[in-house]
């Protein structure tokens, strides 16, 4: 196992005072201050270049990948601003995606050597089409297993949110969260097969949205479950997830307007809240005190099926089959360039039959069909994104036990949603002052539309209380 | 194994000249000699249970499910006839449906003590809302498997087309076929994995129409393969299949009307003509003739993809591999109550690998994708059902090698259609007093109707020339 670059250092207090400002505004904000000539397309790249270069995104991006505006498209001259919804605005890449001329390593050594792509995938074209400027390859949890965001290779990108404690940023996307949550970014591609946007957004107090996985194109991204993998965004606002959604789904999001009262909310009383830490027990209360005194009607649902999961995962998991059917002649060969942590569960595919695998499928076919009916009627279901706030990376570096442990909790809640073929929104929930907690909405399959008006009028009565 | 009860004895010539008639109506002729009078809804049952009854259909239908129309609509008193498609006239169930109240045994011995079924399957539901009166449970090869036709427990169907030699049906839907060319039903429901319709429609000279396989529920039908799985019927003319589809899908097909010199059709050069014997090359070949001289245009066309199919089957393939998924405790608990060349084929699933299998499932994705993009601008491709007339029953009966080849060829062009996840459709094209020899038209994923139109102009071809 290659030693980890720095995590280990010492926690150093970093001053990114400068990018603050940077960091509060989401991309219509940074709109409107561009229509209004407060900022220029020009001093936002430069801002994100100087963060991207500054200590607080130490290891968020690739070796050699930093933002680098110089191939961006030129600015100014044309209606091109008002027309793209991007308008030329930083959005980081995670190093999942093929982008024509830079190699994709999936956050692993041993993809290091291959040929750059030629051909940016759908994903990356249709942000560009949409006037992204590309703002650096991020780093990310080797191929992207695990929701901790641990990279043995490449380095841990440090959670933002604690300026005393190195914590981590969960993952797998972690340089993605850490780039927007520093501002060296507006926005983050990312994917989800259990977790990977919403973990991180939640630990980094951003917004991460999983689409229903069908809804994005995921060619030309590394694969790891392709029955679960998801393309999608790390934005700061839901109006940005919204925004980058309808880009990357190439489709609009009606807005429906539906007022707060209107919805029918659930809480999820099996499984999802056990095991808050406190933090998260009382940024959870908190955000339901505060949706019901805006006038929201939320019920208690216990949904039994989620405790089917462990049955219907016990064979090995759609990740482990899936993922070692693309590595098993690469994992061969180069069995000691991945990380133990991640060769562990790949190789717990190796030992799935066929007959298992189908099983699988068509349990899992099954359970998505009884959880359908289990909420169906509700606009959305509420849980806590994590039961944890970003423990310290101290403490998961080199203790395995504690490893799982922290991987395991923070995976629960988020991937049911994937095992559902559904669509999941992480909120910040989290008052001022504490260490970020997410709020998920989610539902099932093409749901999306209802849960990301549903996340408009939630995060704004969030927003609205904070404010009071 | 289960001595075959009858199949050994010597050919007895068949009395079934009272049929005859009755054999050459399809479903549309049927309606208008009841709407001008001609005969009675009575008079057909009546006919139908003499001819299952007769030794023409011996094997035909499962041990106490011959057809008994006791319980069928009460007929004549509502405008039941004039509304309801298939308006109270007999259509056969291979013994792989759920109806309410019958046992279903896929045609094995291992089912036999299962309880009754309390439902009808989606499809059955389907034929019984467009009034179709259910006539008989029939026999097919044990759990679908193989193209030949034989079933060692519940005893071969003799194909009628030939009155001197006793020949194999064609399989999986082998009584089906049988029920509908005796005259015992107008038309048989049934299944096709690799060519369970195609192969005995070509073989008794009917027509078999696999559709798009997601066309149709699946639901309540015991799988063999949940990715080849179509469910559809065997019928005696196309526009009788296009009705049967109407019915079972569900939705409607709109007539086009497109002239046969109008359509673009390919003849497959690739593999579908290897190894012809040579009343099916002369049929082959006189049907390619008379559609050009009515006007047809019909280039040559390599598939070479076709030839890709061996290697990406090579660990064993997707029906044996689901099918042990299906089997595995069944078969572990009664190995000796399988037929053992369908057992040997099962078991054949047991070894394969989850990896194994997510690549044949990716390999296959990319091969249609392929496939389609050959086919793009043809209307219909055309090929021979099967290479092969009907072998008489003795000779594959007891030789295992030769059942195994046999069984291969039966298979060849029609399972090709399957792995493409396409349609097909085999129309009589042998000259009177020839054994039948099918004609199959064939597409990619949801060309249905197309093809459907393609295929009544074709035959409408094929027949104007028999007649002249």
């Amino acid at each position: 196992m290659t030693q980890p670059l720095s995590c280990t250092q010492a926690p150093k207090p970093r001053e990114i005072a400068a990018s603050l400002d940077q960091s509060t505004l989401d991309i219509h904000d940074t709109l409107l201050a561009l229509r209004n000539g407060q900022t220029s397309l020009a001093e936002i790249r430069e801002q994100c270049t100087a963060i991207a270069q500054s200590d607080a995104c130490r290891h968020v991006y690739m070796p050699g990948s930093a933002p680098d505006f110089s191939q961006a498209p030129a600015l100014g001259t044309s209606d091109y601003h008002a027309h793209a919804p991007l308008a030329g605005l930083p959005v980081s890449v995670k190093d999942l995606f093929d982008v024509a001329g830079q190699t994709t390593r999936a956050g692993s050594t041993v993809l290091a050597h291959r040929v750059p792509a030629v051909a940016d995938c759908a994903a990356v074209a249709r942000l560009r089409a949409a006037g992204a400027a590309i703002a650096g390859r991020t780093n990310m949890v080797e191929f992207a297993f695990s929701g901790v965001g641990i990279n043995p290779h490449y380095g841990t990108p440090v959670n933002p949110a604690d300026q005393l404690v190195e914590r981590i940023p969960g993952g797998s996307s972690s340089g993605a969260a850490v780039s927007v949550a520093t501002g060296a970014a507006l926005a983050g591609l990312g994917s989800d097969t259990g977790g990977s946007l919403r973990i991180p957004a939640a630990l980094c107090g951003l917004v991460g949205f999983k689409s229903t996985a069908r809804l994005v194109p995921a060619s030309g991204v590394v694969p790891l479950s392709t029955s679960l993998d998801t393309v999608g965004a790390i934005t700061r606002s839901v109006r940005d997830a919204i925004t980058l959604h309808e880009v990357l789904a190439g489709q609009k999001v009606p807005l429906t307007g539906k007022p707060l009262f209107s919805l029918r909310l659930a809480i999820c009383t099996t499984m999802m809240q056990d095991g808050l830490d406190g933090t998260v027990a009382a940024a959870f209360g908190h955000a339901l005190d505060t949706l019901r005194q805006a006038g929201a009607a939320i019920e208690e649902l216990a949904v039994p099926e989620l405790g089917d999961l462990t049955a219907i995962n016990a064979t090995g998991g759609l990740s482990s089959a899936e993922s070692y059917a693309w590595h098993r002649t690469l994992i061969d060969q180069h069995r000691s360039a991945y990380d133990p942590r991640v060769a562990l569960r790949i190789l717990r595919g190796a030992s799935m039959s066929a007959a298992d695998y189908i099983d699988l499928l068509a349990a899992r076919k099954t359970w998505i069909v009884r959880m359908q009916a289990r909420l169906a009627g509700f606009d959305a279901v509420l849980a806590p994104t994590v039961p944890l706030v970003a423990p310290p990376i101290a403490s998961v570096l080199h203790d395995d036990a504690e490893f799982f442990r922290v991987n395991g909790l923070m995976l629960r809640n988020t991937s049911a949603v994937n095992m559902l073929d559904g669509c999941g929104i992480s909120i910040p929930c989290h008052s001022p002052g504490q260490l970020p907690v997410g709020l998920m909405l989610w539902h099932g399959a093409l749901q999306d539309d209802a849960l990301l008006n549903a996340a408009l009028v939630v995060e704004s009565a969030l927003t609205a209380s904070r404010a009071a």
